[in-house]
């Protein structure tokens, strides 16, 4: 679950003419169609057939589409791409473009007329966007830092030079050294904690679940699923260097790919428990990620339900039941930010989306030391002497394929009305009621928005016009799965949400599939340096009049665990 | 700290001339002035003189408030109050109330025509609002339920009886028998657990706390402190027998006053700690409340923070830290609803202030078994056969007299502007810089907002005003601390935070008060009968440059303590 442009393994020998093996871009799953895949659910020992196989892959410069048979091992259809943008940069792409500069001797010198130690200079890969231009070329801008201390790539920003690199060819095209200006210090940003020096802050006490009833749930296989669609983080700085940073995390750089192996007793509590994830390599080949995902109950401390009936004398009583929910994470990396995705399955039946943003920040070097001495609008904050953080947003987009009480459903706004209106968003399955009449739905209770800030014109927005809105509503439809379209690289925005639903087709007791983006502002404090503590941002899907009741209402309370007496 | 209008205990013996004891509604503590405080503050061991209560008191049908010296028991100052509204209602004022119909020859004769049993009907309080009259008595509504079956009070509302009580008097002074419908059979709505019958739901699994480490916090007296200014609950329905139900919690009942006493394992998770709380009753005496905050360290698997360092080759490692925060917590039940008021204060210095909505709906009676019967407005959901839960909001308005590093700050809004423009709010010290120079900080976070639907013109709207906005922002003032006002019972919304703004002062570089209000449109559901699964609303205040650096870098992780070896 939660994977994003990636899922099982493909493992097909596919060759060009040349006998030259081709790039694996993508390999994912090619969804049955929906029927199938409702009656296998209905009836498991249906196998869903065809069973296939999504490719991207490149081949003499173009971008083709594959459509393998698992059973067979036949190509079913091989497409080349001709639109804008291209697919997403692999692991190794990115790998191999950022050891070019090492032996270029343009670079070299710069690296020595900054006083600098080449072998502590690491580069690293950043998207060039479109900004209108007619023609392009799969290319990534090459950026530099310098590792002469803390293990904080970010920090430490070598300025004023950046190179183009054609990842087809694999080669540098274009190089520039505009300008110097000192590489910060970035004292006291190590974070390592084999590295810290006293003094330290305390140490958090440690505490582990004793669950003597064992775990209340069961996993089998890999059957949860669900992703992210896209991710877009545009930054608001329109100098050169800054303008063509906006990242789109899914489509440029596959979000899920960048999950990353979670830490027992720190990235979950004790009781958790693991799934390994696979990804498809540059060739094709399997690699596993081990402890992609945990699973936890959650044992916060909430309450699921509380009254005390106080209004009838002699008879007061307080009725209360404590809440354990069941909690799915996982952690996406891509580059400075380290996105913690939660799935939260109440027993009530709500189901919580959380997203907690932490990592470090994209650090831009300059010649100020104190806020004092900045004249004009620098597009950031002064975290440290040298060093901005600049201004820019994060958009999460969630594709939820809801399917309230099976399939064809209405997306209800409830408008309240006094004398104001303010809306509510319901998902009914207007063919379903419950005992009393009411549509069976599920109620979309937003969290905190943030809006674009740029103009509905601006290249970037073009991009990521699928944020214009924080919701929007289309029917199921097999090719429309990521926001921001399947070859974002360079992409022209005209294969994104907003371009789809243009089309204006009816959603009214249809597949529906519910878009929710969640949005953040970010301009940058000075705690969210050298790491940021994490920042939590969500919504809800909650059950309304889906039960004809509360459907916790005769859940059981745990039986009472007393302290029990251990030893360690 | 959370009490509403209570506080500490006053024992000072207070009669009138014929010897007639007075009744004591509130009894609080006259906070000294701000420097005296701060004084002390700094050094501990100068007492802060004068050390003083403030109660409001009833005496011959006036509303006397009073101020008593507590070293040396002498009154202050006496003043009778001749404004509008009245202070709030005690416990034993309505207990007194809820009885009279009991012996109330036409109740009688109403319960006998409705084929009920006298004995199993409850009565309870309702106060009257304000719509405008001129002149007003300190009078209550009382409407009635049958309690002939489960225990769940407000499930079935014998429709069409209402009285009116003169408090003062305690006598019925109106009464109204207008129609009859059917007292909704609520069946299976019981939710008390010795009485629920099987089919049951599954059972919790239990999970206790190991802290072999010892708790991590220690408490010392009872100094945390802060509470929910006011609490605005409209209904929307404005039929004669509802138009005026209208709840402010704290003004017209005390919120705090209904704090109730925590049960263990269920309210809290096992590594909890409590503390009790003493009220003031009706004539001064103390009262306790065992159990009414807990206090714990919440150990829920959240993540601090986390980077995966991917960037540098053959140097790739993860940094994390789990988070353990501190949350206290008390739940208030004020009549059908409970809230559960939390504080959590992380390490990294967020506040997080949420609150859980639970408990049971208010409900209306009708003739209505299924929603295909009904031809107009309702104003409600149909939960069950003639049941009704009318629509209504909830506002909950905290007072937060923010210091941020210092007395004197501002309040800044940061425009975010690229084309669009969007706002962040953030109280700063103008006086306090960091190392960089950025103002040090707290930034508001918000939750979910709901805004009023009813005009300003609406009487309801205009003694709830204080909803106009969700925050505001005042110079402090010690007599400004009740957002609805300090005679809340049928008041004309002449003392509100609304009114208090219109002076205009200034609040730039000065002690301030941030009123934040969570907003919650409540559209009931199935699910939400009989008792509510907790709805979670809330907001967050984060340091934003307040430190320097990431004040939890250096924090340590707490030691992992093993699955022990446990003997229950």
């Amino acid at each position: 679950m939660l994977l994003g442009n990636a899922g099982l393994v493909l493992c097909v020998e596919y060759y060009n003419e040349d006998g030259v093996s081709i790039m694996w871009v993508t390999t994912g799953l090619d969804d049955p169609d929906k029927p199938t895949i409702l009656l296998w659910l209905s009836n498991p020992k249906s196998k869903p057939r065809p069973r296939r196989a999504f490719v991207i892959a490149r081949l003499d410069k173009q971008s083709h589409k594959i459509i393998v048979d698992l059973a067979t091992h036949a190509i079913l259809s091989d497409k080349v791409y001709n639109g804008h943008g291209y697919p997403l940069l692999t692991y190794e792409e990115q790998l191999g473009t950022m050891e070019l500069p090492q032996t270029y001797k343009p670079f070299i010198e710069s690296i020595e007329r900054r006083g600098l130690n080449l072998s502590e200079v690491v580069c690293s890969t950043f998207t060039i966007g479109w900004f209108g231009e007619l023609k392009s070329k799969r290319v990534l801008k090459v950026l530099c830092f310098y590792v002469d201390g803390p293990m904080n790539l970010y920090v430490r920003p070598v300025e004023g030079i950046t190179l183009v690199v054609d990842i087809d060819e694999m080669k540098i095209v274009e190089y520039y050294d505009m300008f110097i200006v000192p590489v910060p210090k970035a004292e006291e940003t190590e974070y390592k904690e084999s590295k810290l020096e006293s003094p330290f802050g305390p140490r958090l006490n440690g505490a582990t679940l004793v669950n003597l009833d064992g775990l209340g749930f069961k996993i089998h296989g890999h059957t949860v699923r669900g992703f992210i669609s896209e991710m877009f983080v545009p930054y608001m700085d329109p100098s050169e260097e800054w303008y063509y940073k906006s990242y789109f995390d899914s489509g440029e750089y596959g979000f899920g790919l960048f999950a990353v192996s979670l830490k027992h007793f720190a990235d979950c509590p004790a009781n958790a428990v693991f799934l390994d994830a696979y990804f498809s390599t540059n060739d094709g080949t399997p690699a596993k990620l081990s402890n992609a995902f945990f699973i936890f109950e959650n044992h916060a401390g909430n309450i699921m339900w509380h009254h005390t009936e106080s209004s009838i004398p002699r008879k007061v009583f307080t009725e209360v039941r404590p809440e354990v929910s069941l909690v799915v994470r996982m952690v996406a990396t891509v580059g400075n930010y380290d996105y913690i995705i939660d799935w939260e399955f109440k027993p009530s039946g709500s189901i919580k989306l959380g997203v907690g943003i932490s990592g470090v920040l994209e650090m831009k070097g300059v010649t100020y030391t104190h806020i004092d001495q900045i004249k004009k609008n620098v597009h950031g904050t002064l975290l440290l002497e040298n060093t901005i953080s600049v201004y820019h947003d994060h958009f999460l987009t969630y594709y939820l394929d809801l399917d309230v009480d099976g399939k064809a459903n209405s997306f209800v706004k409830n408008n309240l009305e006094a004398i104001k209106k303010q809306a509510e968003l319901v998902a009914v399955n207007p063919n379903k009621k419950t005992n009393v009449g009411n549509n069976v739905g599920y109620r979309l209770i937003p969290g905190s928005v943030a809006h674009p800030l740029m103009s509905y014109n601006d290249y970037l927005q073009i991009r990521g016009a699928f944020t214009n809105n924080h919701v929007w509503v289309t029917p199921y439809n097999k090719s429309e799965k990521w926001a921001g379209g399947l070859y974002v690289d360079q992409s022209h925005g005209d294969d994104t949400l907003a371009i789809w639903t243009l089309r204006n087709r009816k959603i009214e007791n249809k597949d529906m599939v519910l878009w929710y983006t969640i949005g953040f502002h970010h301009v940058p404090s000075q705690e969210d340096f050298p790491v940021m503590p994490t920042f939590g941002v969500g919504f809800e899907l909650r059950p309304t009049s889906f039960f004809d009741s509360n459907p916790v209402l005769k859940t059981r309370p745990p039986y009472i665990v007393h302290w029990p007496n251990c030893t360690n």
